[in-house]
């Protein structure tokens, strides 16, 4: 599981976004180098099928609120996830993620 | 002008979100007890004629990204702000905003 809060971080005040505001991350660092960001996902709604992440490092995903779907790129199903649960995606991969919730993840850049 | 980072603050993971996911924000908290939150808000688009918000202590409200109208409780008049810009809105107060853009903003809580 996730902490709840993260201390000594520093944050960018503007929010990384995508699919028109649909996906939107902040990007933490730590004292150490190492990044996370934190997400917020709204419901696919018809609007899009589903939403397509690409990964340049290996991530760690937790799903921090909602329910989702998730197809890591080379497999042929999508696996269900939800608050409290998570998954590994490779480096120089992605994943595509469909949901009818809000979804909220912290994501751990581990590259 | 916000800076475009914070150092040495803790952040809640989880975003607090209003109207379907269409506005939300992070808390960001200081060593000495000062809060802002960061906030992300997408467009109306008919889906709501403007969002409404409430203050408990007074803000200071700078966007740093899109354009907005902004009218404070007991205005007449929307008020056009864009990135770069900001607005103070008293404590025990509120607003309402409308917006065709993705509107992120800076908000320092200042009570």
């Amino acid at each position: 599981m996730s902490a709840a809060q993260y201390k000594n971080v520093t944050i960018n005040a503007q929010a990384s976004i995508s699919y028109d505001g649909r996906c939107s991350s902040h990007t933490i660092m730590f004292e150490d180098g190492r990044q996370k960001t934190l997400g917020v996902i709204l419901p696919c709604e018809n609007l899009v099928e589903h939403y397509q992440f690409i990964t340049n490092t290996s991530e760690r995903i937790d799903i921090i609120s909602g329910e989702c779907e998730v197809q890591l790129h080379g497999e042929e199903d999508f696996s269900y996830y939800r608050a409290g649960q998570g998954f590994v995606v490779e480096g120089d991969s992605g994943f595509n993620l469909r949901t009818e919730e809000i979804v909220q993840y912290v994501c751990h850049l581990e590259g």
